[in-house]
């Protein structure tokens, strides 16, 4: 078995993210045959080591890709333009890293879309880096229960609803499975969420189910996809919820993530498929108002490290 | 005090209807300061005493109102003609009997869509039949830990967002407002979900919220109520749960369904709002698969008499 090199950038310097890490490196050292790549400035880890009183553990296989960073004016708890330039360059320099094969995987620690605005970045996340970057990446989301992917994600949703056709979803599919595939996941099952109440109940409840979503799905079958449904929205969630090797596939944004957010809310983690690299991240935000108080809890960081992994060994 | 007359139909005759209300009955009657009516044939609530081994009890606050039916036309298990008259037949009685008065609420026992197809119902289902009469009428789902109200319901999805205008709302807020007032309910706070992810994230991500909800909303807090939002649909209901005197307003069918029935699935209880009666019901189906076998739980239809009760006592 090959040992995955997984790099974990250092997120917002001013929120939890160095906390977290901290917290999650001995854990993640000690569990995962995996080599360990940090990314952000040596004296953000520092200054938080010593801040949270967490020994910086010293491994040979945990490394750390240095990077500019003035933690003098860092600012704890709240956005601010150091905060934006720190997190940005270390989430780039990861994914050129890995676009340039000398990563397998990169685990994103949370970032402020605000931070990132007051240091001129162009991008408002990590999503919509990926997307200008990668077109047809798909954002996922995964917890012990629960697995959905979104056929579209940061649109208005008049506009998802006109994604909802089969020149979108037959190639989303295609995308999405053979993400799962490059990752060894063996055989899947789709589980697809209809569009309107009921699934459109034959066509007296909406069109879209027979127009569009019905013979997408029979033409992915066609193909050897293991597609189910379209099932009732409000019941498809509660269907999957434990079974192993399903993903819900849900057809915008907020249909899947009103269900995983009540689901796994904090503990999930969000992958992004259909990269040429692995890509996780917790599925939390910067906390910052917990940041610097020694309380944040580390377990969604672990997932989302078990996730790169389990993707790229 | 006064003490409420509420009615409970016999529901599909061939569900799990008589079998969860002759379970709940004896706690019912000892529970509630309440006259209790049921509604359907009585060979239906005898065939099914005897069938389970369920005696039926005897309390002068219990009254049936009978209905013609031939129980020995009834398929239990499934959907049939007979089925469908007979279930009709006990909630347009109920329906009628609150409408002039002579019952403070209505809970229904689940019906067949099919069956009422089956027997001629021009009806899809109760909530079809309550439209058509009072098209004023507001879908609400009610557990423990979470109250949601729907902006619209069977409408596709591309109509629903087509409702979320200031002219549609503000009225359906009035109406929301005016049903919880005139049942006691005293102060309501109102979370109102936003339409577009994030809630359009100041419109990058949608119009609607700056456009239409916001505005409406404002003009509701001028008129004095409790309202808050829009917030981010992913979001708002986890904030909710566990809030006492909060609704959820969503703002279509599935936006509340995915989040209510993960949440309260098979427990909750679905009250129609806006008629001139108390309306509640169980909100789970006829359970065709265990009918018959003495297993089916009576616990959401107490909670739906309760809720029932509260409303109208």
């Amino acid at each position: 078995m090959r040992v995955p090199r997984i790099g974990i950038t250092v997120g917002d310097p001013g929120g939890i993210g160095p906390e977290i890490i901290l917290k999650s490196l001995p854990f993640i050292l000690d569990e995962f045959k995996a080599r360990i790549f940090l990314l952000g400035p040596k004296p953000v880890f520092s200054a938080w080591s010593e801040r949270l009183g967490i020994a910086f553990p010293s491994f040979s296989h945990l490394n750390i890709i240095d990077a500019t960073g003035d933690m003098s004016l860092v600012r704890i708890g709240c956005d601010a333009e150091e905060n934006g330039r720190i997190s940005f360059a270390a989430f780039r320099e990861a994914a050129s890293q890995a676009a340039d094969g000398n990563l397998d995987a990169v685990v994103t620690a949370p970032v402020s879309k605000l931070s990132w605005h007051k240091a001129g970045v162009e991008w408002a996340g990590h999503t919509e880096y990926f997307q200008s970057i990668y077109p047809g990446a798909i954002m996922s989301f995964w917890s012990e229960d629960l697995r959905v992917a979104l056929l579209s994600h940061h649109v208005p949703l008049r506009e998802a609803l006109d994604l909802v056709t089969k020149e979108t979803m037959v190639p989303f599919f295609r995308r999405l499975h053979r993400a799962l595939q490059a990752y060894g996941m063996g055989e899947f099952t789709y589980l697809v969420s209809g569009l309107n109440p009921h699934a459109g109940e034959s066509g007296l409840l909406g069109k879209e189910e027979e127009r569009e979503i019905r013979p997408a799905l029979e033409m992915l079958r066609e193909e050897g996809l293991s597609v189910k449904g379209p099932y009732p929205p409000d019941i498809v969630f509660r269907m999957a919820r434990g079974l192993k090797n399903h993903m819900v596939v849900a057809l915008y944004h907020d249909q899947g993530l009103i269900a995983f957010k009540l689901d796994a809310f904090e503990t999930g983690v969000n992958a992004t498929l259909g990269l040429p690299f692995v890509r996780t991240s917790p599925d939390h935000g910067t906390a910052f108002d917990i940041a610097g108080k020694n309380m944040a809890d580390p377990s969604s960081l672990i997932s989302a490290v078990r996730l790169a992994f389990r993707f790229s060994a």
